[in-house]
This record gives structure tokens, C-alpha cells and sequence, in this order.
């Protein structure tokens, strides 16, 4: 099994294998599509496209969520303020140290608000600070797309799987994930061929 | 990919791939099956045991069909003839070399009758005469197996591809075919996992 190139786009979902993995067939063989580091790359792409070309796109929460946050995060937030909001955070600040989110990126589920707001504000530590601001709003991109994408044991319609490596092969790197994990897997009809001493 | 050892029978098609090899998965990975030596498998084990319990399943031509066999070949129909008869051919001697074939074992296609009798009898050398019985009615078999097995790139349907697979589960020896070749390829989860750094 070796991590795919991408030359054909003609690849389509047979199945999926215990609700984690696409199994997809193209021209060259089979094709193996990890769902969750998929979509992760297909909204990771995203984000960063929509905050360069300042389309945001943000579903208003029924109920503000209000978070109080740690000193170290109310200093995180402070600086990436901007960041949040470029990306789709519509986030009020209250008394103290509380803040009211009332607006999240639209491919976020609303359950995640919290969770990934404090693994924003967490990562955000003295080292990055001083870093670039692009390495900061990737960090926030990344870790959107992570929460936001679908995971692993879930079951996905044929329809959804056929989006997802639709979408996938849109993007600026179809085979490798944010964090640099692989997205496909290939076993070229060579391989298969080989393996059945049919060559 | 290795040669799979079968332990789950809970073993579900997902697709075809190329028209030739059927992708399946169970609890333990995914497999890809070869969909031309595992109906070979299949059919070899059934025409074996036929033999043996004398329960022989033939269809009749609409038209017998002649052939005019060379002298090797009639020297070898003398030799197996009985054997073709257990299995489900019904032939008749003409005069001299000719013999009208008017039936044939039913799970053989009727336009494959000459090819795979010619094929038979060529294979009865001087060698082979002098050898077992079963190596013969396992050469026989083998052939019949071969020519009756649905061909690589052919579409099947979602429930041959369960038949075959249920079929083949039943078989004496279901991950090689006849002639030793791998019928069943697998790729475990750990695999898997391993290949997309998830364990």
C-alpha cells in the first residue's frame, strides 16, 4: 500500500470499510480514502481560501454561548480576535473574562463551539505569539477543519463519499492531510495483478 | 497484500473492480477476490464431489455436436471415457474418429463444449496414461472448472458477487485455486491504520 498520486479524476466510491475508510476504484486500481483526514483537507483548504478572499460564511447560534476563559486564553484571544472573525466567529466580549460567541463558521457543528474555541485559544502559546500571523491563522484552520470534519466510524451515504472525493480532489493537496498525515492510499492494478501472479 | 486466511464468514461485496476482481470487506480488513479462480475453486470442488456421489448434473445440447478427434485424441476418449461420462458429458462414438457430444455438465457454457473436450483429451499424454485415476479426473476437472468459471472483466451483479463468495467459503480450500493460484488477497485494519498513521 502506497500513498496515492493523483492523476485521474474519474474515481469512483465502491464502498466503505467499518464506517472510516472510502473504498474507491479509478482507471490505475483501488484507492483507499481515510474520511476523516479527507474532509479535514477539503475544509482546511476552505477556511484559508475564504479568509484570503473575505467570504465568510457563519450560522447564527440560537442561544449565545458564553465561555469564560483563562487568563492565558483571554491574552490568546485577544491576539487572534481578528483571525476569529476573518474565519467566521462572530464573538462579543462580556465583563470580565467572558466572552459570548453568537455567530460560528457555517461547517461547523454548533456541539464543537467550545471545544474547538479552547484548543484555538490553548495553542496559541508564547512561542506562536511571536510568530507569523500566516502560521497562526493556519493553526486555526487546521484545528477548525479537524473539529468540523466528519470522523472516523461514521456512516457515510454513497452520495457524501462521492462529495468528499470530489471536493478532495479540488484541493491544493489531495493526498496529504493539514497535519501531514496521508488522505489515499493506492493499490495500482499492477499490485493486485502481482499479488494474484496474474503478471 | 497477502495471501488471506480466511476466519470471518461475515465476508460483504462492496464492488467490482475493473470488472474483475470483487472488493469485500469483514471484521477484520478489506478483500479482493479473484472473481475468475474463485468460481474455478468453486466449480472444481463441486464437479470432484459430484463425481464421487454419482449425482451427475447434465444439460442436453439442442443439437449434438460433432467432432472429429486426431488419432491421439481418440486413443485418450478411450481412456477417459468413463470419466467424462461421471461428470457429466453424455457421448456418443460415430464412425471412425467422430463423436457426437448431446450433452454436457450444466454448469458449462454450451459454446465452450469443443474447446474444453479438445482441451481434455490433448492434455492425456503418454505420461499421464500411466499415472492415477484422480490425477486424471483432477486434470479433468481442472479444465471443466477453468472453461466454465465467469471470465475476468465481466460485470457481475451485487448478488453473484455474494454467491461467489458464499460459495467459495463452503470449498475444500477457498484462498488457492486448483492450479495454486491465490484466490483471496487481504488488507487488514492494521494494515490500513498503519498505512494512514493511525496506529
Amino acid at each position: 500500500v502506497e500513498t496515492a498520486e493523483i492523476s485521474s479524476n474519474h474515481i469512483r466510491p465502491l464502498g466503505q470499510l467499518h464506517e472510516s475508510f472510502i473504498i474507491a476504484a479509478d482507471d490505475e486500481g483501488l484507492l483507499l480514502i481515510d474520511q476523516h483526514v479527507a474532509h479535514e483537507r477539503i475544509l482546511f483548504d476552505k477556511f484559508r481560501r475564504s479568509e484570503g478572499e473575505r467570504q465568510i460564511e457563519s450560522q447564527n447560534l440560537l442561544l449565545p454561548e458564553t465561555l469564560d476563559l483563562t487568563p492565558a486564553q483571554l491574552a490568546a484571544f485577544a491576539l487572534v480576535e481578528d483571525e476569529l472573525a476573518a474565519i467566521g466567529f462572530g464573538v462579543m466580549r462580556l465583563s470580565g473574562r467572558t466572552i459570548a460567541v453568537k455567530s460560528i463558521p457555517t461547517d461547523l457543528p454548533a456541539a464543537e463551539t467550545r471545544n474547538v474555541l479552547a484548543e484555538i485559544l490553548d495553542s496559541i502559546d508564547a512561542e506562536k505569539r511571536g510568530g507569523a500571523k500566516t502560521t497562526i491563522r493556519d493553526d486555526i484552520a487546521a484545528s477548525l477543519a479537524c473539529r468540523a470534519a466528519v470522523k472516523i466510524n461514521m456512516k457515510l451515504t454513497p452520495e457524501k463519499m462521492q462529495w468528499l472525493i470530489d471536493r478532495l480532489l479540488l484541493t491544493s493537496s489531495p493526498t496529504t492531510c493539514p497535519h501531514g498525515r496521508p488522505v489515499i492510499l493506492r493499490l495500482t492494478m499492477r499490485d493486485i495483478e502481482r499479488g494474484f501472479h496474474r503478471s
